[in-house]
């Protein structure tokens, strides 16, 4: 998507020789900072300081990591495939990408992996932004049919589930923007999410800098807003969805899920088929929730009035803080899922309609 | 209440002559600052500038400050009830404290009038401790019950409503502080409440400086914790509770209420009689909700490491904020009230059995 109208991914092959650019992202969204990364250690670096986040984007910078490696020295494809594995050993992706490298290259000679491997690390990439395109394409008539019958729609998004988290597009947002590039008069309510204020710093940025309207509200806010008829719809990404549709998604999702249910407003979930787990059916009672750091939030960081990035304190000396970093939504609170194949209601038979080969 | 093992109210006649002290609330939770009130002039801009914040210590604050003007001038009443009154025009208790104080003096001859409005103030203050005391009292045995079943329980609370907003003891704490000082195992979960964060500075500083257990967590985790049976009852105050039972507080209560009924906890209310309002009666329809700075939203104040105190903005630049301030939960998500006069379900019919002089 679009930065001051210049067309970007969040990873891409750098022009000037074997190396590829991310946006630091734990600069965001006080300076858009390109990084150059030529080693693959670089990449390692990259995906363990956060500096590029979100499962998609952080299985195709791994990716092109090993490329750089094979092209260093084409040795190395194992110790290197361990060790950008380990840089966030619990994100999905990361040993999807790691994996489908390791298949592409293992039995090829030294001499043709490097090659290999930047083709196959292109390939992650590409696949990545048209599964999230077609995100978009599937998504799009939700938001079409309600500008339609009333002249504009109003989106609530909880989180950054947009393409700094994917490689271009992303999951919940790729509607958004293929209905703002089709002249829809859209408009989105940016939960704020805290604790780590993902709404407030990256999809506000992201949203901004692509010139889609938008408000940032306190997570507290959206149930407010529903009762008073100024959401039309909530469309949230996902970390997993069950075989039964329960959804994990950031901390407060399921509040949000409530407060549409309550007032009649669909509640969407958008994924790729990358994001379903068949083997886990009770969201509430299954899926492990991790438990971050108190710091996340007794702490905040931000930008002075003049400029510098200072973090402080934000709740009373001597008080402790519990962060649970996810929660999970029932299926019965969800309208429906928004896939890369189209979209379906969220229980077993339907998903299985659509993903037959994961029965 | 306690700050540590000392016993304090938020306003209170100073021992050295003439003057009240109040703790300066704009300090805390970073420094606990007493500060003497001497002049009328200073009440009005404690109020003015929320050195003193909730509607009963607003209350208190401004009868002392007519004391203190009869004290200097008792020519002055007319012009100091009318000053004092414009500190915060939209405070119901307030006008109420001044109306009491005008009744009391404006038929006393000067002389007198000195004397007369201390005592005045004085029973003001009492009167409020007093009636958040049999708050207290009237909530205890909701919490008593369920920790002579589990051996302890929970609390989720939002927002502020404790002895700093009032004059002691505060609504939703009461029954908190006395289950804590009869002995019983109360841990209390304090929803951070953005965007003003009462709950993570005033609420966890008051809990812990008398040292009731709780945790701070992000306003999304409320509901997660629901889910896994970490909240045995939540607790709120009201700003006002309609002739059927809907009751506005703080933006974010709402989305409590809902998780608090999809998960069957029970979701109690904590008022005063002077917080009920029989005039109104579909709470969402007609209660106008205050839409307050977007500053609020986008920018956090706290401590640093080496103890500054810094604003540091934390939305991306150019994106805007919405920043309502309450909201309402309708009535069939409240559970039931807890006023000074006993405990009540919320509807119309209960509330004009327990208050049948508001009908």
């Amino acid at each position: 998507m679009k930065i001051n109208g210049i067309a970007y991914r969040s990873v891409w092959r750098d022009q000037a020789g074997s190396a590829v650019r991310i946006f630091d992202q734990t600069r965001l969204p006080w300076a858009v900072e390109e990084l150059r990364l030529s080693r693959w250690e670089d990449c390692a670096e990259a995906i363990r300081s956060m500096r590029v986040r979100g499962a998609p984007l952080i299985g195709a910078v791994a990716a092109y990591g090993v490329a750089l490696a094979m092209e260093a020295d084409a040795g190395t494809l194992d110790p290197v495939l361990e060790a950008l594995n380990a840089t966030r050993p619990t994100a999905i992706n990361l040993r999807w990408a790691l994996d489908r490298q390791r298949s592409r290259l293992h039995n090829l000679p030294p001499a043709q992996r490097a090659a290999a491997a930047w083709a196959e690390a292109d390939a992650i990439a590409d696949d990545d932004a048209e599964t999230c395109r077609r995100i978009g394409e599937n998504g799009l008539p939700l938001l079409a049919e309600i500008a339609a019958r009333k002249g504009r729609v109003q989106v609530l998004t909880h989180c950054n589930a947009g393409w700094l988290a994917t490689v271009d597009w992303g999951t919940a947002l790729a509607p958004i923007y293929m209905a703002h590039d089709t002249g829809l008069d859209v408009h989105v309510w940016v939960d704020e999410t805290r604790p780590r204020n993902q709404g407030a710093a990256l999809t506000a940025f992201e949203l901004g800098a692509h010139g889609v309207k938008h408000t940032v509200v306190a997570d507290n806010a959206g149930g407010h807003l529903m009762q008073h008829g100024e959401v039309d719809i909530v469309l949230v990404g996902t970390d997993r969805v069950t075989r039964q549709g329960d959804v994990a998604n950031k901390i407060g999702t399921y509040l949000k899920a409530l407060a549409a249910h309550d007032n009649g407003v669909p509640f969407w979930v958008a994924l790729p088929h990358s994001t379903l787990d068949m083997r886990v059916r009770d969201g509430v009672a299954e899926i492990p929730i991790e438990e971050r750091g108190a710091a996340e939030v007794t702490e905040m960081t931000g930008r002075t009035a003049d400029g510098r990035i200072e973090t402080v304190r934000v709740v009373a000396d001597g008080s402790g803080a519990a962060n649970p970093a996810f929660d999970v939504t029932p299926a019965r609170l969800v309208t429906g899922l928004v896939t890369e194949r189209g979209r379906c209601a969220a229980n077993e038979a339907a998903l299985l309609a659509m993903y037959p080969e994961k029965a």
